[in-house]
């Protein structure tokens, strides 16, 4: 706690939001903490060419693959203290305690901070795990601009990174023998259900795209109610669409669709002008690819539906549709067998947002322990997990990281 | 048409749109360019302590009430050319025909312009004719602030206009025999009857509020559709009921009631979230005051029981309840009976927006004369009325104010 407290003073700021955004000074300040507790703990420091940050406590038998652990440390804008750091500091403590123990493990262990998890500054998520995993592309990152205007190729090469040596970040899947992410749920299913961990069975993955009504801009005194092309009306239709077939389709079984209108622009947006634009953002996830699929398009066809009926236009731009990531299924034995030996009442449940993890798992046995939200508020300075729950999920990460270094899969 | 364009010009910017604000630089010019108009026609000016112009040709009885005629030079932001500038241009234009052909009048004609129709600037309509009929204290004034933070009272105060003396400038009532508006109609209804004219019978009043839905914002891909508090749903359901209730309410007989819902702000905001707070504006407007009433607690009612259902909160904030205004019958007789005699096709009908008309007839019989505006559009640089249906309008404004000054009414 005191670590992870010392990681969440850097990039404080109003109401005790911390804001860390990748490769800011105050994310670069929180890696340096880091490398000096890993240096403290005696760990072997390697950086590669992106960042990232691996500590490594050597095996009996140093030929062994590695078993990794780890998460990231930077942050929304205006985020908390748990999301990301839990699953490093928790590493960093695993392994530590596994060392000052004399525990002994036959696979070297690994801790991992990746770079630029969240999307907030870049747009896009899991940067330096998706390098890891030999995913990113170095074009698509050069293209990457901030919101003010800022582009990734300028801030990697001010900092002494050439994209052109990217893609050589892969690491090899012989060199890992599994990858574990300890990571608060940020949603609420494991306070409702008053479990204190969660086993993750696999990553929903996202379709993003957007709907634009175009409708017609018209004075609202003067433009009697049947000479009307209201596009807010037209979206209002679809919002309550999206909430209506994403509960049809929201049982573990159908794969546990949600499904968000997380996002509403209007033209003009005055009190006295009906709206003549409007650009809806939506967000679908799922388990399952199917349902994912099928939910996105039925609520594509209503939008064309609703464009028909109201006789105003309508247009689908497509963000990105990404698959669910299945977690590794020995990994989730090995977690579920400590936790019922050691009787604590865990939730088999999916992971609803992205994590480093569904990148690891494209080279690696992959698999993530949950700890509750409370409220299930996260991105947000009232994201709050109680110390005891930290500790647990830490304890059971340590554990499955000795069995797994230990063990064959 | 010269007139009209020079004061088109001035305060035009891209894709032909024009900005004058109230008291800006550019305002201040057009009026300046009246004055000079009004000077060359040889008419009496006099402007009032806000700013109004007055410019009189007096009749063959110097001791009559005057006949008024105008409406006003300022518009909103990047608006158009024909909003305001059609009725002062188009009674000054009466006024020199009928000086210009010596034909006499008993009651004198005066030409005006009104200062601040728009609430654009400050948030507030029909500033220069609420002082003339008697209806705006000073303190009001004095408390707005424009949305650059400029206070009015520092604008007025700047140029060398005291708010002390603002409750002086009522007209009163026996100075006056009638009040004429030619506007064009910034609605689509004549165009689509194929109408030239239309002759107002009375004004509608908007109800306005906000609809504030306060639910918990929650990660899009971790709040199972079950546990969400969405606040934007709730509002898609109060948007649709808007125009449902709308429709029910939008006959002549109920009072032509129209319902908009122009402006939605949600928080966060952002794809990856649930929207934890909505605030929508809703503009409910009519000609019977009973109908509009009853819609908009129809309206905060639903508001209501959707956030009951869903279990969230809900505030209704009142901004303004306006009562619709009649316009005076004999006047519309006479406007009517003109019509009739030269075969003009003529609509009677309501009017959406609010206009000085009806802050003057609440001291003196009030009427207007509308124009076609091209599939609707006003507030917009592609307002446009055709220069035939303007000079159509101009001599039915002139007939109508020299049958008005010659005989009782």
């Amino acid at each position: 706690m005191r670590d992870l407290n010392a990681i969440g003073r850097i990039g404080i700021g109003d109401r005790g939001g911390v804001t860390r955004l990748v490769f800011s000074i105050k994310e670069l300040r929180s890696r340096q903490v880091l490398i000096h507790l890993m240096r403290q703990a005696e760990l072997q420091i390697h950086i590669d060419g992106i960042g990232n940050i691996f500590g490594r406590l050597e095996g009996s038998d140093p030929k062994a693959p590695a078993v990794l652990a780890g998460s990231h440390l930077d942050t929304v804008i205006h985020g908390g203290k748990y999301d990301g750091p839990v699953g490093v500091i928790g590493a960093l403590e695993a392994v530590r305690t596994i060392r000052e123990n004399k525990i002994s493990v036959r696979s070297p262990l690994e801790v991992v901070c990746f770079v630029g998890e969240e999307s907030s500054r870049f747009g896009f998520s899991t940067l330096g795990s998706s390098l890891v995993a030999g995913e990113v592309h170095p074009k698509d990152l050069t293209n990457a601009v901030d919101p003010q205007g800022t582009k990734l190729a300028d801030v990697l090469s001010s900092l002494g990174i050439s994209p052109r040596n990217l893609h050589q970040l892969q690491r090899p899947s012989k060199s890992l023998k599994a990858y574990m992410e300890l990571h608060i749920e940020q949603g609420p299913i494991l306070e409702a259900k008053a479990k204190k961990i969660g086993l993750v069975t696999s990553i929903a993955a996202p379709s993003r795209f957007k709907v634009i009504f175009k409708g017609r801009a018209d004075h609202s005194g003067t433009t009697p109610m049947d000479m009307r092309k209201d596009a807010l009306v037209a979206s209002a239709q679809l919002i309550e669409y999206v909430e209506t077939v994403c509960r049809k389709f929201s049982s573990m079984a159908r794969g546990r669709v949600v499904g968000t209108v997380g996002a509403i622009k209007i033209e003009p947006g005055v009190i006295n002008a009906v709206p003549g634009r409007a650009e809806l953002s939506i967000d679908i996830r799922s388990t399952s690819a199917q349902s994912k699929d099928k939910v996105a398009k039925m609520v594509k066809e209503r939008a064309e539906q609703i464009a028909l009926k109201r006789d105003i236009g309508v247009k689908v731009l497509n963000i990105r549709a990404e698959n669910p990531v299945p977690l590794d299924r020995r990994l989730l034995r090995v977690t579920r067998t400590l936790c019922d030996d050691k009787r604590i009442d865990y939730e088999i449940m999916p992971s609803g947002a992205g994590h480093d993890a569904m990148q690891m798992a494209k080279i690696t046995p992959a698999g993530m322990i949950f700890i509750p939200s409370r409220r299930g508020i996260s991105h947000n300075p009232l994201e709050w997990t109680d110390p005891g729950d930290i500790a647990l999920g830490a304890q059971l990460l340590m554990e499955t990281m000795i069995r797994v270094a230990n063990e064959n899969l």
